[in-house]
């Protein structure tokens, strides 16, 4: 029996009943079996593709991709992902990044979708407008489908806004879960979540977000560490607060590095900007005040600068468990002596991590896939019954 | 019998036999029952999509898209219409909208079309030469096909040109069509194109001579409406009433918004420019003379700014038929109190016919998918009963 | 028995074992029998879709693209050949070509290529780097793979490098060798490689270079004729000496274009930059020195105008065999009177040629195509016999 036909049978017990026709705006708004469901289409998926066996599922049809913030990375998950089902990326160019209103959205959603099947949004630039956009987006096609004007609903897959980047943390997490050999081996395991010094100024906050959002949701103690001021977004730790206490895991915030990295099983030390200075910047954009900007830019620049020993140094990762935690992150980094004098990360300690940080990224495309083949597959352990028993070699 | 299989039937009585292999550049080249097949096989394809059923006539395959000014909307239609009969969009992108000649048009035209099967050009910036553009062009590949360098004939899709915007149009027509219940119903109807002011500049014409040229056809009353100087190109008024005197319909002009909304069952207030005035830009622009091209602009806008009455109020509406004609436009409309201080049409008008507006843009991606079809495949009979016949879904 | 048949039956006695998952650097790579295979497959794939015969043996997948140089005609042709083979092209867009290093290639080398089966990239800017970025790039996917970060091992087309143009020389070539009714008939025919004024600046080496590099592997008299000082890199000229040697041609230097166009059977006036002037923009591009990268345009500019009496006229083909050798050009050319006042043809001379010099640009999709063919079927003789087999139709 193929690892699919095993996957299948476990996707089977599932309750997944709500996912079709779903859209993907955070995890927290799905159930475990749900994420549960996609990290099992992700390595169906996968197996399929390493045995040449065609996984299209799609005979034709439109993936658009809005990106209102520049990407390469999640740009070719996404269009991989949509190739692997059968789909045509078709991208919505809207020059800048600027924050769009109702009406405006509601129409351009309409005007691309009559034959989008799945629609990806990155819109993390503005806090409290990137959700906004894609949930206005959103509810425009849901209309439009209603009321005749689209033959069939695109659903979303948010790939990144201002709350959370659930397909960047679903494949983190799916990393971890084939790192430790289950997810069964996650209880208890310490996994630190912390600022580190960037020279590089406005990071979203969608990453610690979503990691802490989805992490605390499989047994583990989870700790978010920053110096002061980075706080995130006070819902979002909320959420983390309660998915821990429904797992039996924790979740604790630290105030230093050293503290967070302490017999650590795993980090994940990234850069991002402080949740109150984001909203500031959202108000000086929407005020088109460009002087403010440039200020609070400076203001914010030097408040990093602060705090440079903020780094995944070797000394370090020697405090974590074995001295050898997983490193993640969710790349590009700002590596120290590499691409910045100063930085997130020590070269040699992101050197040797270098293959586990490819084979994280390398996640993503099948998590994006199994997040689109979840809402639009009525009845998804038949369809990968169906790729398993067909001899349609993905090429001759 | 399914929907496909009736209107499959109706095409079988057409005499469509000069459509394969032909471009589709204006209407008016085109006789009654070709654009009776045109429409036909839209609503066909957009009931096999309804019903899942694949609509792949191609297995492989290029549509080459060239948009020598931006565009969204036509984009994605001409994006969707390729997706859904298996053609791969690639485009050229010539950066800049410039006047081309000859040779390189020719040159270009064979070099990108080695795959291509069908082509789409948006060519509406300079009087006199959008038209003779897309015309080189295919002249140039059609002699490439000749003369062996092509292994196949492409075919133009004309998206929008100096004269005419047929898929605009063909999908206005088709949108009345429907909402009428049948072209049957058509005959008296009274429809009014007409002028609207914009706060912008240099608007083309092709709307609203492709209306007068198509909408002409099916026994309609069509009346154009506009401030002195804003004239269409002469030439097309005469096939507007060449037209009208064949089907026993009527063209004629009034000199007012009020006199072209009385009793209108149809609307079509738009913004455009004058004739004359970008016969001038093309010469400005020619000549390459910057100074006289911004002092055009201003001296439009102002001329534009006399007209602010030309305006699809509440107040015009109620002077339709029942004040409840059917208001249409291309889309995007300057909407007065919401994308500008004054424009073409109120708010609360513009709102109250949201769904049907954007089911009349919904109409596109079909009509192009239909004109390539009609040209692509020598017999769209047989091939719609066979789309309709196999079990093909669409996805799974 | 179709031409497709035969040619797969020529295909069979070669031996093509080290093709399957191998990369396409430089032509001087592959041994004859290997560059036999790729024409052979590239005439094969032609006829195929002269009779509407699919040529798809992709099902899903991607072709990366990578320009790191503007290209239209190029990009055309890797598009054309991925949709050929029902590969769906995605494109990185590095925005400005700039000399990219180790670490950064590597990392988006394995980014862009979770699902790449195919990667054409064209680095033909800077001496001694363009050539460096493709093996580094193809060094990390082959790691990637390795490491089960990758699924599937792409392999390279390279669409342009510093050293060689192998797509477009490997298509002057096949056209040359249906020009003359067969590679056995090339057999001492002369071959003029010659340096022709152009008004415009650095244009690279890789098409002189690649031209000197492989047509001097059939026999024939191979000839480079260039003014002082426009010398090609040794190494080239090295690679170009031995082949003559090993099949019986010659490869010699001629001071003038006069004696190079001597009786020439073929002729291939074609600007380029001098090799020692390209390696001196490399070093003031990597130390950021504007001034000097402008003053060595300037000095190279007035060094191209001291040799206007390099073009391909009318007086100048009267020297060639019968006065009507066939003129090769890569495009586009700079056409005296018509692209600029002087430039490396005449343009009547140019006019007289069109038809085959579109028709040499159009073997290049097929020799892309039979390249990827060749690196990714491990049996390409039974593939080819299976499509023309199959009775899958191109299009309906």
């Amino acid at each position: 029996m193929s690892k699919t036909i095993e996957l299948a049978q476990h996707l089977e017990k599932l309750h997944i009943n709500n996912m079709y026709k779903s859209d993907f705006y955070w995890t927290w708004d799905k159930t475990d079996e749900e994420l549960d469901a996609i990290f099992t289409v992700a390595d169906a998926l996968r197996d399929l593709r390493e045995r040449n066996k065609s996984t299209r599922i799609f005979d034709s049809g439109l993936g658009i991709s809005i990106f209102r913030d520049n990407s390469t990375r999640t740009r070719f998950s996404f269009a991989s992902a949509c190739n692997l089902l059968g789909l045509t990326v078709q991208d919505l160019d809207e020059k800048k990044s600027q924050i769009a209103h109702g009406e405006t959205v509601r129409e351009t959603a309409n005007m691309v979708s009559f034959m989008a099947d799945v629609i990806g949004i990155r819109d993390d630039m503005f806090i409290g407008e990137g959700h906004k956009y894609q949930k206005t987006f959103m509810d425009a096609v849901k209309e439009g489908y209603r009321d005749g004007i689209l033959e069939q609903q695109p659903t979303l897959v948010n790939l990144q806004c201002d709350v959370d980047h659930p397909t960047q943390c679903m494949a983190d997490m799916l990393h971890i879960i084939h790192q430790f050999g289950g997810v069964e081996n996650l209880k208890g395991k310490k996994i630190a979540m912390t600022w580190a010094y960037s020279p590089s100024y406005g990071k979203p906050l969608s990453v610690p977000q979503g990691v802490i959002g989805l992490m605390t949701r499989f047994g583990m103690d989870v700790v978010l560490a920053h110096p002061e001021g980075y706080d995130v977004m006070p819902e979002v730790e909320e959420i983390a607060r309660k998915n821990a206490a429904a797992t039996g895991g924790s979740y604790k915030k630290v105030a230093t590095m050293e503290a967070a990295f302490q017999d650590a099983d795993i980090v994940y030390p990234k850069s991002w900007a402080p949740f109150a200075a984001m909203e500031e910047r959202t108000r000086l954009y929407q005020a088109g005040d460009q002087a403010g900007i440039d200020a609070l830019e400076q203001k914010l620049l030097a408040q990093n600068a602060q705090h440079k020993d903020w780094t995944c140094s070797e000394e370090m990762m020697k405090k974590t468990r074995n001295g050898s935690a997983l490193y993640l992150h969710c790349l590009p980094a700002d590596i120290t002596g590499l691409s910045c004098p100063e930085g997130e990360v020590d070269n040699s300690v992101f050197d040797r991590y270098l293959v586990p940080l490819y084979k994280q990224a390398s996640f993503k495309p099948y998590i994006i896939a199994a997040m689109i083949m979840m809402s639009k597959v009525k009845d998804p352990v038949s369809a990968l019954m169906a790729l398993d028993a067909a001899d349609k070699r993905k090429f001759f």
